[in-house]
């Protein structure tokens, strides 16, 4: 259920079904975001607020058991609720902490973030690392309901918006062309596209809860988008999620082209796309070798392939294409060659 | 799925669709029960072995974190199937590890005792204990199947045997009087009775497989037994889980009698069954305070009230009856004096 402003109403239903509600937030949110938590009358009394380190480095066991700790030491049973407040890192490890305690409590999505939005609050997956591995633990766990509040929004660096960006405009390629006009114009975003997403998202992952087969289609621009996350944040470097998706979309179409004969006019098309909104970073350093070692890791493959989703054309995703490692190199020398280009970038 | 031996032919069929096997063992079961593993064929070959240490002691986080490092370091991936053989640990604890492995892996129960069997195994409970409360974390999540293997029983202590026929009788009161007349005779209980039993608990969990509603039921005896249990082993005293609830059962008819005018004489009957079949304890320092503060922290409770399952007549149970507390040290007492009448046991 995605409950907006004017739905509120629904969210004092709920918490009054619960027997107690936990706020979860980290330092960020806790700093930045409880103003607006606060002004929402349901949320501001008879709850009981628990505050987790910020930052990707601390989605892990130890977070989670600080979680429960928290739940056992106030008394929490099996008819609490648990209100995740934040990016996605606080709503994977919180889902993923309730959805464990006592077998199973129910849990509220705020994202507090746009990629939040429409990503990873919305779909079930929870999760957190274990031994270098992205949520490399977890469960497909549906929250009770993701509640969206464009407020936050107003108060998101730039880069946060430009993150959640890339994610829509995957959408264009892979459901609705219309996405691909997605932008960024005075620090906004259109709140009717960014609704639709959710709702694309919401819908997809509904029917394919478990990510069995069609689910899959979200995955575009992820095989390498997320090698490249997983290498650079290893590295003690920053990156956002979104940026890698926006820079894995590209070695995704120049594959499409190969294995689905994807029309080169697209690719030419996202180059624009990419040049107008994103942020251009240096991969020459980047080694092809460890991205492979990690995508040789990814929950996606099975029986040791390397699978990808591509495009045959916009709109038409297809999963599960095995591709070999010497065409995903050429990918990668592609992107890299792409960013490298000073004529492109300085023209 | 049940499966006995006549049907290993589907066992070969369910690891074959599997990328790779594990087999996880405790100390225990490793060193009785691998004989009887190794003489299936598929089980011998091509799995990958995981031990554990035994003991409820070790039913916590820090060994599910051993056995995702062990998953992850031979190469689990989300087709890979964990099989676990032992008691209500192994199994409790490997279905946990299986669920939350990249979001959820497949895997099989092989129960090496009668309690495992016809409990632990069977109906999607898994957890691990957690700051000192029993199964505080964990999920409902089913096995893809559950391997009754009876060669198990003929190499289990008779101790063990009559835990699981606790349970077994148990049945007798809230489902099929019939159960009422198992035993344990030449050492063996009818496989008949036990096969009835696993496909009760089968039915019951599967209706109701996140224990809403009737699948409580499953819980006759277990409010009382269970905080005895609790209170015996933190004392780092024995008593295995069959034997309390059996005790349990004793207070739950007590307390059936004053609020669903249950009939005396089915009192009477399960006091001369318990004598026959089942060990005297010796209760009289138990303090029944700290009983109560275990079940405080039962998670079948609500709102702070302590809620027990009771029966009207045999085969008419009824759950989430609250009890006050004075009423549940009365049936501890009741059950003290049971245990304590020395002309009662010598005569």
């Amino acid at each position: 259920m995605i409950l907006y402003k004017q739905d509120i109403a629904k969210l004092n239903d709920i918490i009054s079904s619960h027997t107690k509600t936990f706020l979860l937030f980290d330092e960020n949110t806790e700093k930045y975001c409880l103003k607006i938590i606060n002004s929402i009358d349901i949320l501001k009394s008879n709850t009981i607020k628990i505050v987790i380190p910020s930052g990707e480095q601390h989605k892990n066991i130890k977070t989670v058991q600080y979680i429960w700790s928290k739940l056992v030491e106030n008394g929490a049973d099996r008819k609490s609720l648990l209100i995740n407040v934040g990016g996605g890192v606080v709503t994977d490890i919180g889902g993923f902490a309730a959805s464990c305690y006592q077998r199973g409590i129910d849990f509220i999505n705020i994202p507090t973030t746009l990629l939040g939005m429409i990503d990873a609050s919305v779909g079930g997956k929870t999760g957190i690392d274990f031994q270098g591995l992205k949520n490399q633990i977890g469960l497909f766990s549906q929250p009770l309901a993701v509640v969206i509040l464009f407020g936050f929004l107003e108060i998101l660096p730039k880069r946060e918006l430009l993150s959640g960006l890339a994610e829509i405009i995957k959408y264009g390629f892979i459901v609705d062309k219309s996405f691909l006009e997605a932008k960024l114009q005075n620090n906004l975003i259109d709140p009717v596209l960014i609704k639709k997403a959710i709702e694309v998202k919401d819908e997809i992952t509904r029917l394919d809860s478990t990510e069995q087969g069609r689910r899959k289609i979200l995955n575009f621009g992820h095989t390498i988008g997320h090698a490249i996350e997983t290498y650079i944040l290893d590295n003690h470097e920053e990156i956002r999620h979104g940026e890698t998706v926006a820079l894995g979309m590209l070695p995704a179409l120049y594959l499409s082209e190969k294995y689905l004969n994807l029309n080169h006019q697209i690719t030419l098309y996202y180059k624009n796309i990419y040049k107008q909104k994103f942020n251009r970073f240096e991969l020459d350093d980047i080694p092809v070798e460890d991205l492979l070692e990690i995508m040789r890791h990814d929950k996606k493959n099975e029986g040791g392939d390397i699978r990808f989703v591509l495009i045959s054309d916009l709109e038409k995703p297809v999963y599960d294409i095995v591709v070999n490692e010497d065409d995903i190199k050429d990918s990668i020398t592609y992107l890299v060659d792409y960013l490298r280009d000073e004529n492109y970038w300085c023209k």
